[in-house]
């Protein structure tokens, strides 16, 4: 049966795919990134760009092998009045990233990237959902970066964790907030892929 | 230090508080839903009186008590056309409820009700968010109902299992769909009762 490679190291990304019960490998690809943010200032092309070199960095990976899989990469940012906001490095960051995004609407957007191994084929595209948060004080910013969701995240926080307490409203696909655009992934394998994610589960039970 | 009552069965409802590390214990009352569904056919009515009615019967049986706890009640329905959709009793019913939303866009509104065992005062609102479904073959949807998330969730659904690869779009709390507002259970904790979840978590950091 065909495997299916998580080009990712992001742990929301796989647990997203585990709860859709989607069986996968994860394989850690290595991209300078600061490459990618230094040429490219449109966040939909950067994060495109930055799906699909993961994606073909790891199909490379996978080349003198036998193996007959299906490779999904994805990066996702945070856009605020057209600034590109990433991961913070350190509390102080993630409490300046949080402070911009209080009380207002930002918009969260997925570059996803889609490959085979035995297959020349790659279809990218993005996902944007707008997310609005309800005004905090600086005192409870401060206690929610304690708890350090803020780590390894695009925006500095984690919806489906202890932020969804001042996440007043999301308009757009509740996946992709989370890193990956599960509809879209399912449409693209469909179509594009011959590539059933519920066929995969009936095999299975 | 205050408890925390979760007056409800939901696994959903426990994992997104436990997520949101918020230390609870759960007490599951037994109210015969069937008597308000007959009376009332106002959906926001139905799932307030319905949240207010667990709270009060959580509330009561912990009066004799020195327990010092809030208690938070919620009940969830979905609708399209006019109709409310609860639960499924069977594959056949939840089959034909996503029959129903599949391809189109439903509301799912959540009632909360929340009050202290030594306080009169009980606070109830409803949330309400739209939910957008992709459009999928009968043979998905069968596929979908046969790994049994459909089981005790209002639609048949769990946005945050498999149901994420059909869920297009939702515009609204993205907590509310999963059965809990956590934005306003929040806000409501804060101004009403002067209890602050962020500050709860630095007590025990």
């Amino acid at each position: 049966m065909k495997k299916i490679i998580l080009a990712s190291k992001s742990i929301d990304r796989s647990e997203i795919l585990k709860r859709a019960k989607v069986p996968f490998e994860t394989f850690i690809t290595n991209i300078n990134e600061d490459i990618y943010k230094v040429k490219i200032s449109d966040a939909h092309n950067l994060v495109k760009e930055l799906a699909k070199a993961k994606a073909l960095l790891a199909k490379k990976n996978f080349l003198d092998d036998t193996l007959d899989a299906i490779i999904i990469a994805a990066d996702t940012v945070v856009v605020l009045d057209g600034e590109i906001i990433g991961k913070a490095k350190n509390e102080e960051e993630a409490f300046n990233i949080l402070k911009k995004l209080n009380g207002r609407t930002h918009e969260l957007i997925t570059g996803i990237a889609i490959t085979e191994t035995n297959n020349p084929k790659i279809i990218d595209d993005t996902v944007t959902t707008n997310v609005q948060f309800i005004n905090l004080f600086d005192e409870e910013l401060k206690l929610y970066i304690k708890n350090g969701e803020w780590k390894g995240r695009a925006g500095a926080y984690s919806i489906k964790d202890k932020a969804s307490l001042f996440t007043k409203k999301i308009n757009g696909s509740a996946s992709n907030v989370i890193g990956l655009p599960m509809n879209k992934l399912f449409e693209i394998l469909r179509k594009e892929f011959s590539f059933n994610l519920f066929q995969l589960e009936d095999s299975e039970f």
